[in-house]
């Protein structure tokens, strides 16, 4: 009988240099000695990625833009290169070992250069060498398309990679090592009594990913329609981390999971906007063409047939959203008003759905502590509040005692 | 009527950095401008490859080798950086280029990685990008093996992937851009008055590899058999370079075309060892075996059924192949004879073939000096001395004004 095949995927700065890498090679040959086939996904070392996009802007005349495919190939040989250097490692190390890049492994995606979506994975040439009892090294965040050509899967691609090749080569659980532990109830640099949490399922997880582990929410996508254990842990800790499977597997039942908080928010609020069908339409469409992510979104009850609509974006992309909206012709407002340092906090959990009245308790706590929420938006398993972000700590430790997330 | 396609190649230090890269890119343009289609072959940028290098040996566990396979590998991302880079920034002059791996470009080879040799190109992918009016840029240095794993050329591969290339491709000339300004008579560092030389045949070429514009003797013997004019010339400079052609193109009849130089020799002598068929072969074949290079082989005449047998090794192997040989107990000798400090110089010339008294002057201009010869080899088209290392600058202009090469 074959082993158990097990992906495991090391990234962040637990792969930042040769000696870590060594570490990670014995790692890999203790899995292997423990009776399991690892298939192991690799991203780029350390600051590698970043080194060859701010080459790749310096090499451009005029203020062009690099050229998307010609970027994919380049930073592809990040990975690459920390993929051939732990094979070569462990195979140092005596063990029969094999590197894949994406093509290699089979991994084909659609056409779109720097975000590029997984179509289909071949297991052919990596069923090949698990048969030969080889451990497999596969360079993450890579693909190719239908051109032969280079992708690169853009944010969160080796996670991606990594519960892909799970869900492909049907393997028992994707492990995903990386700088942090485990998964939190809330930032543990926020809140001292944060606990790690042993199981969380793939709904919780998707609300919560951008905390503590900063696992890319299309990574948890993917592993729950494939129905993939995640198990995210620490690299080079003993300490257990959190296994993130299917809700009917939990053991805990407690219907608030944790707090996420999300900084940097800025707020717009479009004053007094004739309310007619498409208004919010015709607001939004400008920005989201021109790829800005708008998030939580308020409109008021209409006076006099106006309304004002509020919606929240990233410092980053305040100023341009600002500008794009002033230049709309078609639309007839009174005035923009714009405002950073604001911050997101959201209670999860699965469990909130059925049982009502968590919003209710969630402003109580938040005003006892005077704190001033500036708009609110829910979903069947998330109450998120945006509050100013001065406020966050005092908010984020009165709901984690609040909601007893210290409490096991 | 399609534009005529010439091959270009840059290399050393001549792409050693970003801005050099942009040089180059305007360089090409250029080129494109003149009524060319250019197809550029880019080796790695600067340090790059003794950099991932040693990355491989820092990674390894006990004293074992790094995996070729996995090297191979690792080594070609240097030029996957290169190319893209420069596709980039030729990209953002406005013009149409695409960048092509070694696999993508159809360069099929042998399975010998690290040292593997071209076996086919399939030109399918690069004469539709061609036809499109597109500049190509190929990662030199590297193919494919009929596995699907990466394989590199070995040493001097950039330069036989564009000689290759220009074959396969028919291209009118294969240019060769680098950081010397072409071919020499001789090392102008050694003797003031050397001369670039115009054109040269491929004959002399291979003899004179070693010298000055460094071109592997291999690119120069794929040259040769497919008849591919070769360009070398300065990558930053406007003086005219050196045509490698055929012979009957030569303009030039002079029968010494150059002296060649080759430091860092060193001289092992078995002494008093018996003449029996094969005894060669036994003192020879166990340092092969271990991938030592032995150059001019002398044998003197029989005495009482004894030889003293003497060859040059590269100061490098000196020691190792001295223990070799000390450890071979089915070789019967008096003793083992070794040292350094030597050095061949070589005169070069198809017009020699035909015309004796070449030698004899050689040794006279040497012997007028007071320059004891150690050992003498000669091919149709080449006589080699062996000499003490603190000789050769007297040696070599005494040659360079004896055969006249200061004169054109």
């Amino acid at each position: 009988m074959r082993n158990k095949i097990v992906v495991q995927k090391y990234g962040g700065t637990s792969i930042g240099d040769v000696d870590k890498l060594k570490l990670i090679a014995k790692k890999v040959v203790e899995k292997k000695s423990e009776g399991f086939s690892p298939v192991v996904v690799v991203s780029a070392m350390g600051k590698t990625t970043d080194q060859l996009v701010e080459m790749s802007e310096k090499v451009i005349f005029n203020e062009t833009e690099p050229d998307l495919r010609e970027k994919d190939t380049l930073l592809s040989t990040g990975e690459l290169v920390s993929a051939t250097l732990l094979a070569m490692s462990i195979k140092s190390l005596g063990q029969d070992v094999i590197s894949l890049s994406g093509p290699q492994a089979g991994i084909f995606t659609d056409q779109i250069h720097g975000s590029a979506r997984i179509s289909d994975i071949n297991t052919e040439r990596m069923m090949n060498e698990i048969n030969k009892n080889k451990i497999l090294i596969i360079a993450g965040f890579q693909g190719i398309n239908t051109e032969g050509d280079i992708t690169t899967l853009g944010r969160g691609g080796s996670d991606t990679t990594a519960v892909a090749l799970a869900a492909a080569l049907r393997a028992d659980v994707c492990e995903i090592f990386t700088d942090v532990e485990g998964i939190y109830t809330t930032d543990p640099r926020v809140v001292s009594t944060a606990r790690k949490i042993d199981y969380i399922n793939y709904e919780d997880m998707l609300e919560m990913a951008v905390l503590g582990a900063k696992m890319h929410p299309r990574s948890i996508e993917l592993a729950s329609v494939y129905n993939v254990p995640v198990y995210v842990a620490g690299t080079f800790s003993e300490t257990k981390g959190t296994l993130i499977v299917k809700g009917e597997n939990m053991e805990n039942n407690k219907t608030v999971t944790g707090i996420a908080i999300d900084k940097n928010v800025s707020k717009i609020t479009v004053k007094k906007i004739k309310n007619v069908p498409g208004t919010a339409a015709s607001i939004l469409k400008p920005l989201s063409d021109r790829s800005i992510s708008i998030d939580v979104i308020v409109q008021n009850i209409p006076m006099d047939g106006y309304i004002d609509f509020s919606f929240s974006v990233s410092d980053d992309d305040l100023q341009r959203a600002y500008e794009i909206l002033m230049d709309q012709k078609n639309l007839d407002f009174e005035e923009i008003i714009k405002g950073k340092g604001f911050a997101k906090i959201s209670l999860v959990g699965t469990g909130m759905q059925n049982a009502p009245g968590y919003a209710t308790e969630m402003f109580n706590a938040l005003g006892k502590k005077e704190i001033n929420i500036e708009m609110i938006t829910t979903s069947e398993i998330r109450i998120t509040c945006l509050i100013n972000e001065k406020d966050v700590n005092v908010a984020v430790n009165a709901l984690h005692s609040t909601f007893e997330l210290d409490k096991e």
